[in-house]
């Protein structure tokens, strides 16, 4: 088994980098066009809490709210250590987490 | 970069505390309220299985599946030993479990 | 707290196995039925991409794409050792990553 490092950047939707472009396909940018990384999922919560309150989704008020998403993405220790002071320019502070997991490849 | 715990909590949409609340409610109270986390999120699963056999979702059955779902967490570890204690007394046995990520913060 | 190793299987919708059956019931029948597996939960991504390009979900579009999805699962390190190996022959390389992580079961 070889080591990976995983890395979940936590954001909503919706979100802006601090340039205003729309973060989601900032990060994707980033990760897939630069750093060529494998791959990545977005996952979409139905409910959270943060700085600015509770939301809650429900089908019938998707439209009001602005969920959390997590942007899941692992890859080689240093490629992803490359890209992280990069994806901490697009992302607030204490929204990226980061940590070592074996690849079961073999 | 700094350690953080992270927590992920596995239950299923509409379960209830020993005491017959909404579990999601009293979780979000107990993180957000009582121990002013800075952020939390809850995913819904489209499948799983568990003591009760197999779910699966599908958007025209809905209405009869309970999904399951996660909660996740993250904060500094201290701050998080805190609040297991107050979790495990909420949720069964075995549906919490939590490792230590680094914070991307600088 | 007693160490669990959880596990990560990163794969989209519809994907088959090598021998052609649905991945998602064949990762089902190895983990509940066979290994007796105590839980499991199936998330499915809003985005992502992969070795085949960028895909986004959109209600609209949700037909023509396949989403991310990512089955999770922990239990006994030991007993996901068990699995890992016949995971491996459902699942191409590089798309299983797992570490160990606390219970807090006490």
């Amino acid at each position: 088994m070889s080591t990976v490092k995983l890395v979940r950047i936590y954001f909503k939707e919706g979100e802006k980098t601090p340039s205003h472009h729309n973060l989601m396909k900032e990060l994707f940018h980033l990760l897939h066009d630069e750093h060529k990384i494998r791959g990545a999922s977005v996952f979409r919560g139905v409910a959270g809490f943060g700085a600015h309150g509770v939301v809650q989704a429900d089908d019938l008020l998707r439209l009001n709210v602005h969920l959390p998403l997590v942007l899941e993405v692992f890859d080689d220790p240093e490629i992803i250590d490359r890209v992280l002071p990069q994806l901490r320019e697009l992302v607030p502070a204490k929204h990226i987490i980061c940590w070592e997991a074996q690849l079961a490849d073999s």
